[in-house]
Parts: C-alpha cells; structure tokens; sequence
C-alpha cells in the first residue's frame, strides 16, 4: 500500500513527509493518564486521537509498537517540582495504600477506554515500575555536567543546558521570558533558578512511596518518566511522540532537555499535539463545576448534560474535529453527533437492502480515494466523515430508485465502511455491541408486537411473549402506559 | 456480623479459626498468571478461588487488602534455574519485545478473567516493576549468610539454611529425600547443591530482560518476585497466602525461606492452596492434545469440547467442588452444571412471581444460618449451592402452590440469592449479562414469532419484524431449515 503521509510537527511548525527510522516499523510514545482521578474527557481526547493514528499506521502496513505509559508516581499536584504527590494525596484522603489508589483508576481508566473502542497499547509500562531506568538516566545526566545535587534532590540546570541548546525549541519558549514571568514559589529555594525542574527528588518523611537511590531514598521527577521508559522500549531516536497540548511544556520540552543531556542526541523524530476541549466555551475544571466524567457522560448523570451520551457518540463526535482543533463541548453539538452516527450506521444497514444494477451512476473509488488523501493529510478525520456522508447519501438515493449501484459499487461500498467507519475510525454500532442498548431495541419490538396481539386478541401469542421472556430472566409489568419490562 | 471463620491451613495441615493480625483487616497474597500464554482451566480455578474468599471477607465485613503478582520476567521454562525465559522465549518466536508479549496476554488474562466474573485485586504488582526491592531482598538475604554469589549469579543456600531452619515445612519435603531423587541438569553445575535456587541470574548475552545489580547484569529468580511485593504491599508478616497446589514446592517453600532468611521470620500466618483440575481425568497438557484455553471453552472451539460452555458455567462448575478438591473436566459434567444454573437463576425469576401467604411453611432463616456456616468452614461453595437448590426448591413448590411463603418469606429468599448467589458465589445470568447471549435469547423469540406470524398468513407482523430488526443492524435470512439471523 502506498504510504503518503504527511504530518504536522511541532518542533518544526510544519508539515512533513512521514518517514519512519525504519520503513516497515513505527515506534510511537504517547503520555498516558496519571491514575488518581475517574477518566473524563481530558483522557478520552488524546487516547482517541493517538487510537485514530495508531489503527490508520497499522491499517497502511506498518509494524507498530505502541507504548503509553501509567503515572503511578512522581506528579506532584500542580505538576510543579513541590507539594504532594497526586496519588499519595488521594490515598491519604481515602486511607488507602497509594498502590491501591492507581490499580483503582487504572482498572477504571482501561473500562471505560475499552467502552470508547480504544485499542491497548502494545506496552503500557508504570513510573513506578521503572525506578531503576530513571535512576540511570540521572547518572548519565549527572555525568554530561547538567543537573545538579541539592540536598539529596538533583535538579536539571536548564540555564546551563541553555547555552549550548535550545530550551525552548519544541514550545517556542525563551529562557529570559520565562524567566521574568515566574513566581518565586514557597519551597523552590532549593533550585538555583525556578524553571530548573527536579530529576529526582528526596522523600520527605511523609512520603510513602519511595526507593533508594545514589543521591536519597526518593523518587523521580514527573518528567524523567516519559524519557526513561521510551528509550527503554523505543530507543534513544524514535519516530513519534504524542499528547496533549497541555503537556507541550514543560513536559516534553523537559523531556527533549533530558535526553539531549543524557543520551547527546534529541529523541523524537515528529512531535504530534491533539488540541484542548472545552464545555459551553470554557476549560473543563472542578472549580468551574462543568467538570464531567466519562461516567457521567454515559449515565447523563451530570446537571449540566440533558440526557445520556454513548461511548460512541462522544468517540464520533471527538473525530468530527481535526485533532489539532479544539472541540467544544455541548448538549446541542452531542446530540447533533449522535444524530450524525445514527445516520452513517443506517447507511450501512441500507446498504444490504439494495438491489444492484446493471450500470453505475456514481465513483465509489474516487471517494475512497478522497478518505485516504485526507487520513495521509495529517490524519484529518473530519474529511474521512464527511466522505462517509457522502456514501450514505448515495445509498438512501438508490435506496430511492435515484440512483443506480452496480454489484461492484455495492462491495467497494461496503469496503470503505469497513475500513473507514470501522477498523479506522473505530466506530462500532452501539445500539449492537453494548448489551444494554441492544436488548433495549429488541424488548422495544417485542414490547409492541405483544400489544399488537393484546389489541388482537391473540392471547396465545401475548402469553408466550410473557412466559419465553420469564424463562430468559426478564418479566414484564403492565401499566396504564404500556407493557413495562425489568431484568430481575 | 459475626466472623467465625475457620480455614485450612497448609502449614499446620488442619483446619484453624481464623484471625488476622489486625482484627479489621485482612491481607492476602496469591500468585498470579506468568503471561507469556492465553488464559486457561489452570488460570480459572485459582483466580475464581481466592475471588470467592476475597469476596466472603469482604461480604462479612474485613477491609481486605488482595494483592495478585503479575510474573512478566523471570519465570524460566520448567520451573527450573536454567533455560530460557517463558516470555522472551515467546517473543522470541513471535519477533516482540517481551514486554509486548507480557502486555498482550495480561490484557487477554484480564479479559477473561472479568467474564468469569472475578474481581480486580486491591493491587497487581508486576515483577519487572520491582527489580529494586528484589534486589534489596537479595542483600538481605547475602547479609544473613544464606546465600552465595557464583558468576555473577546468587543462589540461596538451601543445606544451610536447613540446618537452623526447616525447608520443607510447608510441603512436608525432607531435604535428604530431594537430595536423593534429584537428577543433575545440564547447566546446574554452578550450584552447591541441585535443590539451591537461584535469587539473582546473571543475564547470559542472549536474554533481553536485565538489570543492573551490584552482581551483574541480570535478572531476579521466580521465587523472589513474591516475597519481595508481598513484603512491599502487606508487611513481613499477613494473614493469607494463596495459590494452587502446584506452587507448594518449590515455589511457596521457597518464599518461606527466602522470607525467614531476609527478615528472620515466617511470611504467612495462613496458608491456603486449591486443588488441581483434570480434563477427563487426565492432566491438562499441551502434548496431552487437552489443552484448553478459556476462549475455546467460551467459543466450544475445540475438538474435545461438544458445545461452548459459557463463563458463568464454568464459574458455577468449579465453585460447586471445594477448593481443595480436585475437579475433573468434561462434556457431561459442564452440562450437567449448565443446566443446574439454569435451574438456579429461574428460580430466583420465579420468586417474583409467588403471592404471599399469610403464614409460612418454611424456615429461610435455617437456610441462611447454613449457608454462612458453609462458608464460615474453610468456604465450602458446595455445600452453599445445595442450599441455594434447596431454596429453589421451595420456591417451584409455592409456586405450585404446594408450600406456602410470607411477604418475609420472600424478602429474606431474595436477600439469600443476592447475598450468596451474586455477591459471595460471584454468579450472574450469562443470558442477560453478556450481550450476545441475551441477544440470542431475544432473537429465539422474535424468530419463533415471526415463524408463527408467517404460519398464520400474517404478513404485516412478519414484515413488521423484518424492518425493525434491519433498523438496529440484524439481518434476516429465510433458509429451509428456518430464519437464520446477522449482525451487520
């Protein structure tokens, strides 16, 4: 298969010819959740954006290897060098081992990613369980001369990495400006200069999780991570780097920094960023009270939500956006997305229905060829939907007799929803593979073909209905308002 | 609630009220899957045993802290000290990196293990994620003096630490014995004595998994991976260790004086192991052509198997041996379950159907003192499950009218199934759960009607469920031997 991609890079500001160190492999670290919190959208955006990418790369051939890692440790609240640790803080506040705290929201975290059809990591390696890699890679920095031991903690010393590279690079940052605009923060005191950040820090006495070390027993800085763990499982040259904006800087401007000192070279070929979200306009926050969570998404049990969204709504409605663009989160636009997939999953059902004809009035390849173009276009989803859309409105007009499908057109329609809506996009009809849903359409036309007879006066058949739903665990309740059923 | 729990303890061969060290809360220990293969009948019984006990401790009210290893490193062929990594191996074959192979088969293992229904521990610690403490562990044990460096490469000393200690207290060995009947293996000549066990591997140039150690390059041994993370997350010293009979010895012997060694006393104040299974009598094994994997046993894609078996039927299957009995697999006896789960959860729909009586036939009261003191006896599932037949019994006779049940009645039958049904015995209707089960049994219906509708020339019904079954994606296909159904 041709392989014409190009994507947007970050460090370079520009599109770029995609062009794997190794033609056939494609190495690709994206920064997964701190698991402290139940998932919300801030997680379902880049896991679904770097899902998108990841299925597309494999889709054209390539042999991915895929790790996101598990911060389980070491991010501090307000990801700044002092204070707690995010999961040590929620693990005293629900008297819990701090172990105990991330296998809850990592198990919570993988539920409700399978729910939104994100596909697993080929490897998902924890911060935690790689104290030693870090470990190293502060030695070697250490050695290279840039970072420095401050009473058991050791902090990069970006100032000195400054001179002979460019701190700054990837975020279009400068030293001297950030350097007027920070704070002096209560307990920095240690650092020779505020944006220096910590490679290892020494536990205080309430600290719980923490390892021996050269330098103290501690623990690493939030950034090391994300450098230790790709070049353990990608090397020290990868080919692609992903996250959100968000993590832009410091993140992964550190982590360039890191590598750089320690391994003398940069790590990552193209720096992809998915954009933010926001709801009704304004950045999602617990102060702002418009903070939803994935399970609140699904149930509607949120004030600010009018009714329950899919996984696959949100999943649709997140693709409908370009990955560098930001989505706005609404009750309107949702429903509209939810609309929108109903429509595109009705098309496919349509497509079966249709009788083939001799000749042909459309291009079937031309549009597969438009949704490949806009996936090689820096993997522009939109594009790829509105194509699809196209396809439904082609079937609904032959649907009609308006239009004519020949055999052919028929089967490569169904191959581009295959590969498009499906195995792409990864779009799965809901109302199908979630349980629930799909029994709720079931019991809806059992429900009205027992009033059918009622009103019929087919009490065998009524009575059947009744008795063969009780033998399968669900019993029905009438009421004033129709047959009501429940799952005992 | 009253805890008079008594369980049989492996290390005192009898059985022993039980007591955790802090009377509120219980820590448990059992050994979890080495993932370098899918999960099968050998993964099933130990995850579905201690699930039952983890989820009785809760159920009476112990805050209990279950910690489950994940062995991705380390676990050599044979269980012996030479030979290659279980999972390098795999990756070897497969042309991953191993950590994609661990990844793979734990996310598989999760998988099935959420259809059995068993639930997530408190913590699932990864070996490779605790190279430091297992090396710390290993310096203890060298301080001790029970251990001897070779090559870069530790072995415990078992001689010697026979002569303060007693190895083979837990598995009744006596250590002349092994002497006696152990053959020696090519590679093992770098031991003082064939049964030593090696603590830490120097890494030979081929393996991929390596540390560094103040020894070598190299990796911890199988054994070690437990004491260090029961240690880490439970203290020297709790309640529960857990696993199957298999891992008595070595592996739990060794624990024991690996633990003795490093800490100068005894892990565990209760040992707890489940029985083997055996399909049609035999041992399960690959060069046997029996082995079967849990997805074959939920497909029925295998060609000892004559049906699929659902996971809530070999959940029910094997909680209705105790767990220190053996449970020998087969066509009849699955069957034979399949239906006495039927048999149980139509029960519990019937139970909504009865009238009440105004007085009572029955004592459910005796029915929920026995089977808490089932459980309360070492966990005897059986004998809880005879129970709960009894109560279906009683059940189908009122709704014969034949018994008569009170408005309490009711109320404390429904309060026995959730109790011990769902919550303790872990079971759920597979019919309604799992989404293609409950969609078959709707189907049966829908077809049966449309075929009735279709008999009686009633082709606006037939036509009817034709359209609203294509509106939500279900296909229909007439064939002589009746209407076949597809998802789209």
């Amino acid at each position: 298969m041709d392989k014409n991609i190009v994507v947007f890079n970050t460090l370079t500001r520009k599109k770029e010819k995609f062009e794997p160190l190794n033609s056939a492999f494609v190495g690709m670290y994206v920064c997964g959740p701190t698991v402290y919190g139940d998932p919300h959208l801030g997680h379902a955006r880049p896991a679904i954006t770097f899902d998108l990418i990841f299925r597309y790369l494999k889709h054209v051939g390539y042999k991915v290897r895929y790790v996101r890692n598990i911060t389980d440790v070491g991010h501090l609240e307000n990801d700044a060098d002092e204070g707690e640790d995010k999961i040590e803080k929620k693990a005293r506040l629900e008297q819990l081992e701090p172990m105990e705290v991330a296998q809850y929201y990592l198990d919570r975290y993988h539920k409700f990613m399978d729910r939104l059809n994100v596909l697993r990591p080929s490897i998902e390696p924890r911060a935690s369980g790689h104290i030693i890699e870090q470990v190293e890679m502060v030695k070697k920095i250490i050695k290279s001369g840039y970072a420095y031991e401050v009473n058991g903690s050791i902090y990069f010393d970006v100032e000195k990495y400054n001179k002979k590279n460019n701190y700054g690079k990837l975020s279009g940052r400068v030293l001297e400006d950030l350097l007027a605009n920070t704070r002096d923060l209560e307990g920095q005191d240690e650092k020779k200069n505020p944006f220096d950040f910590a490679l290892w820090k020494k536990a205080s006495p309430e600290h719980i999780m923490h390892w021996s070390s050269p330098w103290s027993e501690g623990f690493p800085g939030w950034h090391l991570e994300c450098s230790a763990m790709s070049t353990k499982y990608l090397g020290e040259y990868f080919d692609i780097h992903g996250g959100g904006m968000d993590l832009l800087f410091p993140h992964h401007e550190c982590e360039i920094a890191q590598s750089v000192a320690a391994n003398g070279k940069e790590p990552v070929k193209y720096w992809l960023h998915n954009n933010m979200i926001t709801i009704n306009g304004q950045k999602m926050g617990k102060s702002l009270g418009n903070f939803i969570t994935l399970e609140e998404f699904f149930t509607g049990n949120h004030k600010s939500l009018s009714q329950a969204f899919s996984p696959m709504t949100i999943r649709f409605f997140i693709l409908q956006a370009h990955y560098r663009s930001t989505v706005d989160f609404s009750n309107e636009a949702l429903q509209a997305a939810e609309k929108g997939l109903k429509k595109l999953m009705q098309g496919i059902v349509t497509l079966n229905k249709i009788k083939p004809s001799a000749n042909s009035d459309v291009n079937i390849i031309k549009l597969q060829h438009d949704c490949y173009d806009a996936m090689n276009d820096d993997f522009n989803s939109p594009i790829v939907i509105s194509n699809l859309f196209e396809a439904v409105r082609i079937i609904n007009s032959a649907n009609d007799g308006k239009e004519k499908l020949t055999i052919k057109d028929i089967e490569s329609l169904k191959k581009l929803f295959n590969d498009f809506a499906y195995d792409i996009l990864g779009l799965r009809d809901d109302s199908l593979y979630s349980g629930n849903n799909s029994i709720d359409g079931l019991m809806e036309l059992i429900l009205s073909l027992r009033k059918n007879a009622k009103e019929n006066k087919d009490f065998s058949t009524s009575d059947k209905i009744r008795d063969e739903l009780l033998k399968i665990g669900i019993t029905l309740k009438d009421t004033k308002d129709g047959a009501v059923w429940k799952v005992e």
